[in-house]
């Protein structure tokens, strides 16, 4: 059972933690909890750092800093577990044996030696381990960066040959879109790892990328469910059962979008690498890219980055003008960039083409196209985002008469 | 170097310990600096745990969570320091290789493997260490207790052979007596370890006596100096030299103190022993004992507790009533140890003679007496206190011309 900062956020709900996760003891099963640090505390204990240092701190005192937040919570879960009758002992990531890359701030896990967890278990424990930290085979002290303690759970549940990873939430589960779009959103009961991989990285933030693939790498039962009630969650496995004649699992949006147009760029080999490879030395991530036709030995070349990644793009793009030879470089933003996923696609020709034809119909231009086997994305106005995702909803049979569950906005940690 | 809660109590604070230490290091000197939590930190989590648990929580995990206190502070005070351009690097108790019993929220330190100390110290770097905290051999996180960052201190630099440990503080040094009540109070530039024992357990607060004790059977050169100017402290070591003509070193004094009678008490053999061992079985610590002589085969047996301890101790004396057979038994509040401390006294007879002589010449009665070699503590009318202390400091030729810097409460963790 993993549950996120804001689950865990003050004395109430931590006591509210203590009784599910005894009810779900009591059940019969041998439970591992991970939590994160309890709501605003790793964003104060990163404002008591700056208030130190004014330029960046040291990436290794700032773990040393950062971890203590989680220990607080694991202290308090098992204070609150025992309390209420349980038998509980709390664990830090080192102690746990979650051992990391020396690459503080964002390390990942290399390896778990979970004896010491292994131990209580047997002992009829419940353990409360400590998320998104560990240690280097040195001793040092590391956290795993975003999303990290999705991983913590799902790395144990790996290393236990858990049953199940219940990854506990303020949502219901993962939803065939934004709830807060589209009121009759569908809550999925199952989702395949790549499917889910693709609505958390369009912008589902449910449940973490890594997590993911780390869950789909060892095969680890997945359920994401709410903290707040006991509805079933959706299940996240390998091959996940579609509804009858549904082809597409989700809608998904990422308003994290600006759009660089470089125009007249002389064609000649090597051009686009140029470009590329100065993006990617300094670190710009870039998403979709299209290429026009060359006319009269130019050709214009569109690419999309993270919106605060943009004003660096450009300042690179002008430092190679020379170099590359184009004619004119533009930045666009107000855009936003919708997908329809699904693994049923692939089966299901026409898919894409129903998708262009649905924003067509609402009189919005489709700026940009990508796919994948289990995707297509449409870069539009971001103005038009709502009226997109509810006709899209619709078109591919996914609204459902009951109600969505929307809760505050969901955890990162 | 120590640094106690208040010293590193906001950030400011933090940074200004971060350029005593680099000032120091500049000096040509290495360092392990130890610290303890920020502040009232340790206060605010007792209390997070008191609204998730109502009764008391585990001692085990409260030292899981009290421990952050102090990792939080390591962190930023490294950070500091290097941001001023210092090599630094933190350690919590266990990454320093303190290894307590496992006796939660009141370990002490069976042994201390510093490798990673020295192999950073060998780098160059200066090293800060949690205080407060250890682990046990099956890697349990503790705490030490009250004065647990002193003991860090003192034990860290007794492993390392350390040339001197330097307890910061919020006060210059030791002085002859609380500056709050004798304004022109001395401090004290030498004291042995005995003498300072006697005074620390007297209530002048500056250094936990197990602090002192390890210190002393490790011989360490202590000094206690303020964190707040570079004033020189007074030096706590095995031989202290006395100013010329003083056989008295300082005057200490407790509030803490009831008195319980029990009065008419059967003389014979196993009388006493009966009460003090029913008061030890509830772990009632008994300070002064006072008999009176036998009159018509009954006595009167006084003796000094806690106030805290005095409800609890009158409900023992209560209980085996019938056993030991007295007639009446009766608890008095409003009192104060007063006493005279110095190692010259063993060769300056007549010292303790002086003390009840300038205590009677003001009209205030002696209700307890008590002496060691070192010591003469005399129970008295708390109202009259500073009265007291007052006269002996001058009678005791104490008194010098400089004002007393008087800082804040002393810290004790």
């Amino acid at each position: 059972m993993k549950f996120g900062g804001s689950s865990v956020g003050d004395a109430d709900r931590i006591k509210r933690v203590a009784q599910r996760v005894l009810d779900r003891a009591r059940e019969g099963h041998r439970l591992v909890v991970v939590v994160s640090a309890m709501g605003d505390t790793t964003d104060d204990l990163i404002d008591l750092s700056r208030q130190v240092v004014e330029s960046s701190p040291s990436a290794r005192e700032m773990d040393m800093l950062l971890s203590t937040g989680e220990q607080v919570s694991i202290a308090l879960l098992a204070m609150a577990i025992r309390s209420l009758g349980g038998e509980a002992v709390s664990y830090t990531g080192w102690q746990a044996g979650i051992f990391t890359e020396p690459n503080h701030g964002k390390a990942r896990i290399t390896d778990i030696r979970p004896h010491r967890v292994l131990e209580s278990l047997e002992q009829g424990k419940i353990v409360v381990v400590a998320g998104f930290q560990g240690m280097t085979e040195a001793g040092e002290i590391t956290t795993l960066g975003r999303g990290g303690s999705d991983t913590t759970a799902v790395a144990l549940a790996a290393a236990l040959e858990a049953d199940l990873c219940e990854i506990y939430t303020d949502v219901d589960g993962v939803y065939s879109t934004d709830p807060r779009i589209v009121k009759n959103a569908r809550k999925l009961n199952e989702i395949s790892y790549d499917e889910m991989l693709e609505l958390a990285n369009l912008g589902a933030a449910v449940l973490h990328p890594r997590a993911v693939e780390y869950a789909k790498h060892y095969n680890v039962n997945l359920v994401v469910r709410s903290s707040f009630n006991t509805r079933e969650g959706t299940r996240v496995k390998e091959e996940a059962v579609m509804e009858q004649g549904i082809a597409v699992r989700g809608i998904a949006y990422d308003k994290n979008v600006a759009r660089i147009s470089i125009l007249g760029v002389v064609e000649k080999p090597g051009q686009l690498a140029k470009v590329f490879s100065a993006l990617a030395a300094e670190r710009i991530d870039v998403d979709i890219i299209v290429q026009s036709g060359v006319t009269d030995g130019r050709a214009d070349v569109s690419f999309t980055v993270s919106l605060s990644d943009a004003e660096r793009a450009m300042q690179v793009i002008e430092r190679i003008r020379d170099d590359v030879g184009y004619r004119e470089a533009t930045s666009q933003t107000g855009l936003v960039k919708v997908s329809i996923v699904g693994a049923g696609m692939v089966s299901n020709p026409g898919v894409a083409a129903r998708m262009f034809e649905v924003i067509s119909s609402l009189g919005v231009s489709i700026n940009m196209v990508s796919t994948s086997e289990i995707k297509v994305s449409c870069v539009i106005d971001a103005e038009r985002l709502n009226d997109v995702v509810r006709a899209l909803h619709t078109a591919y049979d996914l609204d459902t008469d009951e109600q969505a569950f929307v809760g505050g906005p969901a955890e990162r940690r």
